[in-house]
C-alpha cells in the first residue's frame, strides 16, 4: 500500500501509450491514427516536415514548467516551423524518452499539452514512440500542407523588401531571466516563457500576401534575420526602435539592470514570425514593419552597423 | 595543439548541421531539402508517418556498434514501419541529442549510416534538429507513400488467412546474446545485431498481393503476431517448426545452453515482415508460411496452446 505516484515503469510502454491515445480525437484528414506501425494523413501534392527536440535541463526544467507547458512548448517549436514556411500544420508524431521513475501522469499531461498546442494550430497527434532515457526528451515532428503559392523559403528576400514581424519578441527571454533569478513573478513574463502564444494562421496569411521570405524567431530576432540575410544574399537593416519595449519587459529589465532590447533582439522561444514583403501594402494586418532589405554584404545591420555577434541561442555551449 | 578529437561542442550546432548536410544528395521528390524551417517532400493524396527513438545504453552501446551502425539501426526501425504498412519510404527527419564531448565525427558517421539505410529504402534524409543531451539520442521520423490499394493495417486479418514471414528472426537477439557475454564472434550473428538486413520492397509487394494485415517484427515474433491477433480479433496459430533454426543460431544456442527458438520467437530488431494473406497462392516469392488465422479468443497459439507470456521487448522494465 504505497502512496507513491504511478510511474511510467509501473504502467509500461504499452500501458503508457494506451493512456495517452485513449483520449485522442482524430480530425477528418487523419486517415489512420495511433496504434499501427504508422499513421496516415491526407495531403495535397506535397508535405512539409520538420522536427524539434526538447531536452530536460537544456530546454526546460520540470520545476519551472508543468508537464502541460513542456508539451505545449515542444509542439509549438515544430508547429511554428511549418507556419514559417507559410504552411498549415496537419499532424505531429512524438518521440518521448523518460526516466522509469517519471510519474505516468507527467507523461500524460505532457501529451495533453502537445494535443492542446496542436489544436491551436489545427493539427492532430497521430503517433509516437516511448522509451526509457536518463532525462525527459520530447521530440516532436510536425507535418503540414504548404501554401498554394508555394512554400516561403529563407532564401527569397530581395533588396527593396519590407521586413515585418508578427508576435512577441523578448518575452520568453525575460521570463527565463526571472525564473533564473529564483522568482516566479511577474506572471505575465514567466507565462510567456512557459508557453508561447502563437497565431499559427499568420504564416499562411503572409504567404497569401506574397511574402518573399520568412522564418520563425526561435534563435533570436537578429540570429533569425541573419538566417534570411545569408540564405538570400542580402543586407537586412533592422530598426529596434520600431518595436516598442512592453511595460513588463521594461520593468524587469530596469530591476535587473539589463538592456531590455538585449532580450528582444536575442531571445528565442516566443516563435514570432519574421517575413520580408515586396512592399508596405502587402503586409497583413497585425504585422509591424521593423526594417528593410537592401543590397550589401549579407548580414544584419542596426543603425548602419553590421551586427557581428551571434545574437541567438547556441547549443553545446 | 591538441590531438583530442573535434567534439560536437567544438563545431557547434550550426557547424554540425553544415557538416552533416553538405554531403547529402536529394532525389527528385524532395522539393526542399535541409536548411530551411521545414523540408518539403512530394506525396500522393496521403502520407504515412512514424517515429522511433533509439537511446544510448538502452537500444545501443557505442562500444558494441559503430556510429554508422547506430545510424542504420535507427533509420531501419522507422523505415521498416513504413514498409509494414505496405508503403514506400520517401524521407526521414532526425532529432539528434549528444553529449557536448561526443566526437563530431561520430555524429557525422551516424548521419552517414542513416543516409545509407535510407538509400536502401529509397528514402532521403531531409532535415533534423541537433541538441545537447546527457546520452546519445537518435529519433528518426519516416514518411512514405501508402500503396495504391490502401495501407495494410494490423486489424485486417481474417479467419482462413495464411500467415507468412519475410526476413530473419532471432538473429539480432542471438547477436546481442553473444555481445552481452563479452564476445565479438560469430561475426554473422554480431553483425545481424549491429545492422539489420531488410528488403523494404517486400512490404509494398505484400500489399500488392492483397495482404490483409501486416507488421514488422520489432517486439518479437509472438508479440507482434499478438498485435495483429488483438487488433483483428482473431486467433493466430504459429508453427515454430516451419522456421528452420539457422546453423549459427543453433551453434550459439548450444554453446550457451539456451533454446534457439526463444531467440526466434521473442527477439526483435531484425525487422522481418509478418503478414496475413487471403490464401497460399497470394504469398509472394521469398516469403515462408509459418501459421494460420483462425476464429477463437484473440491471441497467439503454438501447438494449440495460447502463449500468455509477453514474448517481446518491453521498455521501462
Amino acid at each position: 500500500m504505497s502512496s507513491n505516484p504511478v510511474t511510467v515503469a509501473d504502467v509500461g510502454e504499452f500501458g503508457l501509450i494506451a493512456r495517452i491515445t485513449e483520449s485522442l480525437g482524430m480530425p477528418r484528414d487523419v486517415l489512420i491514427g495511433p496504434g499501427d506501425d504508422a499513421a496516415e494523413v491526407a495531403t495535397g501534392e506535397s508535405v512539409l516536415i520538420t522536427v524539434d527536440v526538447l531536452v530536460e535541463g537544456r530546454h526546460f526544467r520540470r520545476d519551472w514548467c508543468s508537464a502541460v507547458e513542456v508539451g505545449r512548448r515542444a509542439a509549438a517549436a515544430s508547429l511554428a516551423d511549418i507556419a514559417a514556411m507559410g504552411g498549415a500544420p496537419s499532424a505531429v508524431v512524438v518521440g518521448f524518452g523518460a526516466p522509469p521513475d517519471l510519474p505516468a501522469s507527467w507523461a500524460q499531461q505532457c501529451s495533453a499539452g502537445i494535443v492542446e498546442e496542436c489544436g491551436r494550430a489545427g493539427a492532430a497527434l497521430v503517433g509516437g514512440d516511448v522509451t526509457a532515457a536518463d532525462q525527459v526528451i520530447v521530440s516532436v515532428t510536425a507535418i503540414g500542407n504548404p501554401p498554394e503559392t508555394g512554400a516561403v523559403l529563407r532564401s527569397g528576400a530581395q533588396p527593396g523588401d519590407v521586413v515585418a514581424l508578427h508576435g512577441r519578441v523578448g518575452w520568453a527571454a525575460a521570463g527565463l531571466a526571472v525564473l533564473s533569478r529564483g522568482f516566479r513573478a511577474p506572471k505575465v513574463l514567466v507565462d510567456a516563457y512557459r508557453f508561447p502564444e502563437i497565431d499559427y494562421r499568420q504564416g499562411a496569411r503572409a504567404a497569401a500576401r506574397g511574402a518573399h521570405a520568412m522564418v520563425d524567431v526561435s534563435d533570436g530576432l537578429v540570429a533569425d534575420a541573419r538566417h534570411i540575410a545569408e540564405a538570400s544574399g542580402v543586407a537586412i537593416s533592422l530598426d529596434p526602435e520600431s518595436i516598442p519595449v512592453p511595460d513588463p519587459i521594461a520593468t524587469a529589465a530596469s530591476a535587473y539592470n539589463v538592456d531590455p532590447r538585449e532580450w528582444m533582439l536575442t531571445g528565442g522561444d516566443d516563435h514570432a514570425l519574421l517575413a520580408c514583403f515586396p512592399d508596405r501594402k502587402s503586409i497583413p494586418k497585425g504585422w509591424s514593419i521593423i526594417g528593410s532589405v537592401e543590397q550589401g554584404e549579407p548580414g544584419v545591420y542596426i543603425n548602419g552597423h553590421r551586427v557581428t555577434r551571434q545574437g541567438g541561442h547556441t547549443h553545446f555551449g
